[in-house]
C-alpha cells in the first residue's frame, strides 16, 4: 500500500520510511508563523521555556496584519511586542508596516513557504499554503511557542479525503465557488482533521491564486490541510522565490484515502454562502432579494492580483451603488503596486471603492469596515460567523470577488452577468 | 474707519452696513459641516428643537472621516446615525466611503466652500477655509444643530491680527513652517478668539495647499479664523469647482487692526513642535537626536498633493529606516488618484510607506497608526497634545511633509537636506 501526500510529508519529515494515518509523529518544521494577535500570547509562553533562542532565526515569521496600521493603544503595544521579540531574537522574518502585508498572501509571495514543506501558523487560514504542495496548518499560541523552541511539532497523521474536479466551469466560477460548493456538500466538519486532497482536470488547470483560496478555505470544512500536487504551475510561481530548498511529493496511486469525492463543476454557478456558517451555500441563481450595504474584497483568501482583476472587470466603467460601501483590501504590497500599474486601483476607486493598504481588516471585525446593526456585507472573505464582521445583528454572505464586485453595483447580491 | 475683511464678511451676512469688533451679530450661513464624531451628538440635539426639516438641503455638509472605514461598532452605528439622518432630511452633502476624503481637504476641492463664505463646522480645523477668504470656524456640536435648524449662528465679530511675511522662503520652508513659527512666536493662545489675517508677498507667492496648511492651524494660536485675502492664486483655484456665488472681501487700507506682526521669512527654518503643544517650535539645526518610530504624512493640514509631492521628492529612490512604520494619508479620492497618475503612491510604496485610504486615521489617535507606550512619531498634523495619537506616554513631534519624510529614512527628525 502506498502513502498520501500527506503521509509522505510527515515521515520525512520525522525521519520515518513510511507512517499511515492515524499515527503520532514528531515532525521537524520548516516555518513557524505568527501574527499580531496569536504571537504576543506565544511569546508569553516562550518566556516560559528554559532557552535563550529560538530554533531557528530565518525560520519564523511574524506578520502583523490584523489590527495595522495599530488599530489602538493595545494593539500598538502588541506589535511593539512582537518587534521587540524579533529585534532581541534576531528572527529575520519579522513584517513591519509597509514592508507587510496578509499573511497568507505574503509568504508564498515571499518564496518563504515551499512544496513539500511543513509549517505550522498560529493562525486557522495557514492551510493556504497546501496550494503548494506544503503541509501547513493552524496551531494555537502555545503550539507556535513550543515551536519557536524546538522547531518541532507532534502531528496525528490524517487520513485523507480526496476530491476530483472534472468537467467544465462556467463564467464567473473559480477557486472560490469551488470550495464553497465544497464545503456546502460536506460541511464545516465534513473534513474534520483530514487532509483534503483537491485534484482533478479542474484544478489542473487553476492557477496559484485560485488554488490558493482553495486551500486557504480548507480549514472551513474541518480539514487538517488543504493539499494540491505541484505541477508546472506551482513550479513557475515557486520559481525564484523560493528562498529555501523544496520537494514535490505526490500521492502514490495505490494510496489509502478515507474517501474519494468526485464534482462535475460543469454544473457549479458562482456560489454564495448565506450567514452564519460556510456552508450554508446556494448557487447564484436561487439568491433571493439579498440588499448590502457593504462588499468587500481582498483577505487572505481573495486578496491577491487575480482576484482584484476579476473586481475591475467588472467594476470597469461602473459604479457602486450609492448606499454601499465598497472596499477593496489587496493581499501585499506587490499585489497593491502591481493593482496600481494595471490600472485596477483607478477603475476601483473610480467605482466609488476605498482602497486600503494591506490588512486583514474587517474579515475578522477587526477594523477598517465594520458593519452595524442590522447591515449586511457581501465578501470575498472565508467566515461568516454571527458578528464576525461587526454587530452581532450583522450579516456576511461569502462570494467571489466578481460576484462582490456586481453585488456593489446593483446594491443586492446578483451575478456578474446582472450588470455586465 | 475702514473694516477689516472679517468685520466685511460678517456685516454683509448679518444685513448691516457695517460692524465692528466686539459687536454681536446674527449672521447667514453659506455652510454648516459635521464629520462622524461630532454630528451624532448634534443630531440628537437636532431631534429636540421643534422642526422637521434643516435649513437648506444643499448647505449642510456630513462627511464621515475621523474612525471610517468604520473603525469599530460603535463608529458603525455613529455613521449609520448619519446616513439614515442625511437620507431623512435630504441632505445632499452626505458624503459615503468612497466618495469622501478629510472634510478640509475634501470640501474645497469640491467646490462647496468659497470666498466670503461664512461656514461654521462641528470641527476645530473648520478655519482651513480662510485660506479661500471664508469666515470659516469651529463650533460645537449644539450649535450645529441650532444652525442645522436656522442656516443662522451668533457671532462676536472678533478683531485682527495681521501678519505680514516678507523676505525669501528657505529651501523646505512652505506653509507649514510659517505657521509653525507664528505658533511658535505668540502661543497656542496668542490669538484667543481673533481673526488672523495672512499677508505680504510671501503669502501672495504662497499655493492654495500652503495657505490652507497656515489657515488650518489658526484654531493652534487660539484663533477663531485665519483669513487670507483671495487673489488670482485662489479664483484660479475656485474657478470651476464653485457651486455657489462666492464674493471677495478685502481688508480696507485704513482698517483697525488689534496688533499687525511682520516676519522676515528668510531667517525662517523649517519648523518642528516638540511635545506637547504646537507652539514649542525650532529649527530644524536646533533639534536634538530624536530617535523616531513613526512618521505620519497626511490629515486636513498636510494631505494634499503638493504635500505628497513634497514627501516624494525626499522619498524618491530611498527607503525608510527599518525602525521606523511610516504611513501617509492622501486627504481625498482625488489627490490618491493623481498622486497614483505621478508616480507618487509608487514611489511612497516603494520606500516603505503604507499608503492608506482617506481617513483622519491616528492624527487625533483615531485608528491607522497609535503609538504605543514611548514611542514617537513625526507628524504632518497639527496637534501634538499628550497622548494624541495614542498612549499617553507617546510623543508627537510636528512638521512639513519634506521634513517628516526626511525622518523616516534617517529614523530620526532630520532636515530633507541630510537625506539628499
Amino acid at each position: 500500500m502506498g502513502m498520501t501526500m500527506v503521509e509522505k510529508i510527515l515521515a520525512d519529515h520525522a525521519g520515518k520510511d513510511k507512517v499511515k494515518a492515524g499515527e503520532l509523529v514528531n515532525a521537524k518544521l520548516d516555518l513557524v508563523l505568527g501574527n499580531d494577535i496569536t504571537t504576543p500570547v506565544a511569546i508569553n509562553e516562550f518566556e516560559k521555556i528554559n532557552v535563550d533562542d529560538v530554533f531557528d532565526q530565518d525560520r519564523i515569521a511574524i506578520v502583523p496584519d490584523h489590527f495595522v496600521p495599530n488599530k489602538d493603544i493595545d494593539s500598538a503595544q502588541q506589535v511593539k511586542q512582537l518587534r521587540d521579540f524579533a529585534n532581541d531574537k534576531g528572527i529575520t522574518n519579522f513584517f513591519e508596516l509597509g514592508e507587510m502585508g496578509i499573511e497568507h498572501c505574503l509568504l508564498p509571495e515571499q518564496g518563504l513557504v515551499g512544496p513539500g514543506d511543513i509549517v505550522i501558523g498560529a493562525d486557522s487560514h495557514t492551510c493556504t499554503y497546501g496550494a503548494l504542495g506544503a503541509l501547513a496548518t493552524g496551531v494555537g499560541s502555545t503550539d507556535m511557542a513550543a515551536a519557536m523552541a524546538t522547531g518541532e511539532a507532534w502531528f496525528k497523521v490524517p487520513e485523507t479525503i480526496k476530491f476530483v474536479y472534472n468537467g467544465q466551469l462556467q463564467d464567473w466560477v473559480g477557486g472560490k465557488d469551488l470550495i464553497l460548493y465544497t464545503i456546502g456538500d460536506i460541511g464545516v466538519d465534513g473534513a474534520l482533521y483530514k487532509s483534503m486532497e483537491f485534484t482533478g482536470e479542474v484544478i489542473d488547470d487553476l492557477s496559484m491564486a485560485h488554488r490558493m483560496t482553495m486551500s486557504n478555505m480548507a480549514i472551513e470544512a474541518g480539514g487538517k490541510c488543504g493539499l494540491i500536487e505541484p505541477d508546472e504551475t506551482t513550479l513557475d510561481y515557486v520559481e525564484g522565490r523560493a528562498q529555501r530548498d523544496y520537494k514535490v511529493y505526490k500521492s502514490d496511486e495505490d494510496a489509502e484515502y478515507d474517501q474519494v469525492i468526485e464534482y462535475n463543476v460543469s454544473e457549479i454557478e458562482p456560489q454564495v454562502a448565506y450567514p452564519h456558517l460556510p456552508e450554508n451555500t446556494r448557487g447564484i441563481s436561487e439568491v433571493e432579494d439579498i440588499r448590502i450595504d457593504q462588499a468587500v474584497i481582498g483577505s487572505c483568501t481573495n486578496g491577491r492580483l487575480e482576484d482584484l482583476r476579476l473586481a475591475a472587470e467588472v467594476l470597469e466603467g461602473q459604479k457602486k451603488a450609492d448606499h454601499v460601501r465598497l472596499i477593496v483590501f489587496p493581499g501585499t504590497q506587490e499585489i497593491y503596486k502591481q493593482a496600481m500599474k494595471e490600472g485596477i486601483v483607478e477603475t476601483l476607486i473610480d467605482a466609488g471603492a476605498a482602497v486600503s493598504t494591506p490588512t486583514c481588516g474587517p474579515c475578522l471585525g477587526g477594523h477598517m469596515g465594520i458593519l452595524a446593526e442590522g447591515e449586511r456585507a457581501i465578501a470575498t472573505t472565508n467566515r461568516n460567523f454571527v458578528g464576525r464582521m461587526g454587530h452581532p445583528e450583522s450579516e456576511v454572505y461569502l462570494s467571489n470577488p466578481a460576484v462582490a464586485a456586481a453585488s456593489a453595483i446593483a446594491g443586492e447580491i446578483v451575478s456578474p452577468k446582472e450588470v455586465l
